[in-house]
């Protein structure tokens, strides 16, 4: 029966976490990042982070991503979808909720596919936010958009798995607490299509493994995550560490893309309210020409024009969020596809013109819109660019009409 | 709790909707309107309509939009929803069905504020599909989508009301059984700006109401429904003929434009399902440079774009009904406005991109593509211009930051 | 040497025929209108036209489109362009000057590849404006936009050429003065692509060739020119009726639709100054809410929007005229192709704009706007659509990067 | 009588120019960008740009910007502008030519209305290109696109003049050779709105002066040139520093902007077309799901809408450029705004796509997109945001209607 409303035990999560943000992460943001940016290094933790991880796990607000009961609170993927969305109000936030990528999707492939042996080494430490992880999928020498173009190879010989290639865009490897990776390499080439490629678990420490350099987003590091380079040279490890199985990297992939995008959206969602929230306050308190500028020009058309933006992007990910909880994430691929290309398109939108809106203060790091501006930029191109999800979802829709010949 | 499925019972009125129209009504559609454009005088109601309207009403598809169950099936705005989305599809459907713009409007503000005898007159009639009826708001010489600027009188003296002034875009006044008028004037200008005006029952035959002229949308006159012009000179009525008193005409107004908004964007949603079906049909049979033309430059992306523009318009319309149905239209207002401005512009985009990829076909009248188009173009301006919606809209956020001082 | 000025001859005929539409044309076009949509026949040429024909005649502004001095004024593409610009904000004005489309395509056909016979009969006519002419290229079965989809015939048999096929939007077919048609088929399917085609001069009363139908544009006629749907079956001429020889439709084709294209741009630009100029009219003297409505919300940015489309699509047009004068059309064939997409969708954003900007009146025929907007719509699809000119200008700019292997 | 050629001499600059930049800069620009990155201090001039400058002095490309024959090759601004283009495609290129902002802007207002003394003290040492300079009219705390809310003052106090206030955006101030600012301030509140402020040439050296902090644009200082947030407090200047004497600020203002804006534009124009060359390059080399990626979805269609918004925007700078040096800039008012929106709204578009095309590397410092995008967005805000110039253009076309009624 259609209802747009949300539980109440998960209101009640929703209302913490906002009181939470309000009360503990808002009023120390300027002074984290400007004490950051002061440091030599930032690959840094900063002790208000280890303490704010602390108070919101004495909260219970922490591993609220996994739909497991075991492992949280339990939410599903919709009941956390809202929660997803404030914590994308701020870059701090899913890290003291221990509810920031990649982790959370690689807990998740922990959780579905880790052997208990994986579980008891990796799963637990990350679930207690005492390490933190990296995924290595996407590769600089191919469009990595299309899977099957990945070229680094996770190759069976004996007992072992050996691992070569080079990968980037591994967010979240340059963090001092990163210790394990999820590599997918090319296993059988001889395979299905998708069958082909493992996924591997892969001590960060583990001789070999090379952080060659860390990439800039708009010139940006993003300290202590980053965006590394990585190098895999004879990476050797036991068989015992390739999840699931050889031949199941596609399969973990997709399992492992639903819930994350569905995440990715909602915190964009959340960025987009924060930077609506950012331009309406400038409109109001800032005057030109004798008047507030909100009464200039079609300055309310784009206020406007983002409400009706953000709520359908919303509504739309909450749908897809709903689906993958109800029918699962094969009925739900076209709808995933779908936010994958609007929220990201909103948000930057949005973005845009709240530094418009905030003239060349916009631009500054007086005001966080530049980094919300890079967010949304990643977005369009992670996990798939936008061309890639597009192509997509007219597949889908051809579908409808060809049920036998889906154009490729 | 949140669900985005739909209750049993509105599935079975949805399924048997979809039944009937897929049955009885695409079938004739073309020879409908062949004939209908054959004819000399086209303002006539061809026996095909006649008799599906009695097969519809026989099979209880009839008044589905009313929400109160003593009129019909009872289903809540949001299940009917679904339901305006289907008859959406086809220009024919909404009237054979019953549940056709401005009857839909006017049964629901007699049924909400007619006297005893106003119900037993006309909402009867209206309710058995016997008469149809117009509603006479916008006025040339104005810009009526600001309902202060108003300059039809609707004026007291003695026991009898007086009504002049011109009017135009009244919808339904061509049709042969349309016997009743809607008519809004000015009845107190010393009143408060929200109590000035009354809206009153008007037999289509009192004297002194006259229909201008018949206004071309693009060229059409849209037979047998048609969009007049009427002037009302001194058409005098007793004063029982006002609508729940004098000065109620602005809140009527209200209540009767949040269901009628929705019923609008609905069907505004299945004319976009209709146009995205055709335009892939197109794209995938018509062939070009050796390929059909799906395979060629960004046809793709516009399908994709499509769908997701369709699903986000529709999700935010139905959670603008279920915002109607359970916190009531002052809860609803920016939803409303929202939907208003979003499902018509995304109407026409989809339609112009049918027609584009139709070639001078979708020019034609071979195909529904530029009435579709009519269509479109009408709502952005029915009901209140765009502009005038993104500025509410655009009210509603300045009003979250500055509680007691609301831009004008 | 770089100058955006005109050279005093051309400014002398800018300036007549200004005058002449200030003076002669626009005073009587809302009456001509009111008269032929009267009219139970609209297939006819009112006295007023045929009036101020032979005005237009006696003083010289006439035939000006044609850049050979034995023809005419002799102007450049570049000169006769701004006064194209000028004629398209009538609908009457271009045929008035005997610069009407298709005419003035065939006239060019026939003065560059035409026989002397074929001059002396035809030529001579329609440069004096006492018949008029149509194109028939366009099929309704193929996408035309790919000529080697072409698929009528013209068909060599001894000293004949038999033509078999359909045409439709064969523009101005329905005029009464209309008696010749130029036919483009195919003669033989195993020449060249380039070489297999053939055009042909046809009476109109040639037995076999018949007017099936006229197609509406947006419900539009178009009377008295008409788009028709045409057949010719076992149409015969003598072969000298082919121009310029078997095997040369293509080349005729392509030299003609350079200047053409022009025209069509050059005049929409001048479609675009008028419904920009009728925004202006209607924004500063409408109010709503208690001001002009020039003065809310985003209204000033689309006048300053329409402004810079309007003066880049016109320097675009005039630079690709002046390239077509000086270098010719394979050197003009990218920028010819740029203005195709440009100015039709110039056109038709700004008229759209312009009827929301006019309310409800935009959609009648108080106004001339949806004249326009399906003059613009039109113009998106004739002569190549949107989509097949921005894959050649693609085309063209691989071709720097790889010279010799320029994608299909 | 209308061109779009460029003359011989004007032609042989822009030669050199392209043969140089090809020649001497583009080979060395990754080198400069590594060494400058690996660089603790990167306020400096590396070598490679003093040998450079050098260079492009002795062979007489140097102040090629400046129209008086007696400083340079006194080209007109159309002609420079072509020249503008080529420069705008490095970052380094218009140091190296002595033709970068704001030091064009500055050498243009001294050579019109510096004093003897100012020339020969600043001029001089600036056209040799051995000092640099900054301009400071932006202020932090207003709107600075409204000129009458600039706050700071430039009082006269007996043969004095004392400079207070903030200014910011104070583009080159970091330059290790920037010695002079031009400065502008409020000196008389009573005097009519355009005579209240004035310039004043302020040695970067004076008491009073204080680089507070140099301001990131998207996290980038933009080293060596940098801009920066200057106070100016107390600074006492004697009155001959006025240049032109008091009151003229918003005259020299306006003279100046000219230029500097088609300068912009033209800069911009090369950046777009860099752009479009790395996209078309990547586009063709890149492959994915078995073809390159300028056959996949829409990427023609973006490559060919590149193109035609590029040929558009070129042509209205040049045709302000044409109109500036032949009419004045009052003439060109118009035309001047409007390339201040569209050029870099067209770069904004055109880097994003690009980036886009790159997919992860477009993001990362492996390619000059994100700075490009970067530059992009500052001209949308820098000399007058988009708005403010939308508003100008909207306000010359409504004089023509209203010509004594201009709305505020």
């Amino acid at each position: 029966m259609m209802d747009f409303g949300i539980a109440p035990r998960a209101q009640e999560y929703l209302d913490n976490v906002k009181k939470f943000m309000k009360e503990e992460i808002f009023p120390i943001e300027d002074a984290y990042f400007k004490e950051l940016r002061s440091l030599e290094n930032k690959w840094v933790v900063l002790p208000v982070i280890k303490e704010l991880k602390a108070k919101a796990k004495a909260a219970g607000l922490w591993n609220m991503f996994l739909p497991m009961p075991e492992y949280g609170p339990g939410l599903t993927n919709a009941e956390y979808a809202l929660i997803a969305e404030e914590t994308g109000k701020s870059f701090i936030a899913p890290e003291i909720f221990n509810c920031n990528a990649p982790d959370t999707g690689n807990m998740e492939v922990l959780a579905h596919y880790g052997s208990q042996a994986q579980k008891d080494e990796w799963l637990t430490k990350l679930l207690a936010g005492e390490v933190r992880s990296a995924f290595c999928m996407t590769e600089p020498d191919v469009a990595s958009s299309d899977a099957t173009n990945i070229a680094a190879t996770a190759m069976i010989e004996g007992d072992e798995v050996v691992l070569n290639g080079r990968k980037w865009w591994s967010t979240g490897i340059g963090h001092p607490d990163c210790q394990v990776i999820i590599f997918m390499g090319l296993t059988d080439p001889s395979a299905h299509r998708h069958r082909q490629h493992s996924m591997v678990l892969v001590p960060k420490n583990t001789p070999g493994v090379k952080v060659e350099r860390m990439l800039p987003v708009f010139g940006d590091l993003d300290e202590p995550y980053g965006h590394g380079e990585v190098s895999f040279t004879n990476v050797r490890l036991p068989k015992s560490a390739i999840i699931a199985g050889p031949g199941r990297g596609f399969e973990i992939a997709q399992g492992r893309l639903g819930p994350g995008r569905i995440h990715h959206c909602m915190r964009a969602i959340g960025a987009a309210e924060r930077a609506l929230a950012l331009m309406i306050k400038r409109a109001v308190s800032r005057e030109a020409f004798g008047k507030p500028i909100i009464k200039l020009g079609g300055n309310q058309d784009i206020i406007a024009n983002a409400r009706m933006s953000i709520e359908q992007a919303r509504l739309l990910t909450l749908k897809a969020a709903w689906m993958l909880d109800t029918k699962g994430i094969a009925a739900a691929m076209s709808e995933v596809s779908q936010i994958k290309v609007v929220a990201p398109n909103m948000l930057q939108t949005i973005v845009d013109q709240a530094i418009q809106m905030h003239g060349g203060a916009g631009m500054s790091d007086d005001f966080p819109l530049t980094q919300l501006y890079a967010y949304a930029r990643c977005l369009r191109l992670a996990d798939g660019p936008d061309e890639v999800h597009r192509h997509l979802i007219a597949k889908f829709e051809l579908a409808r009409y060809l049920p036998k010949k889906v154009p490729a």
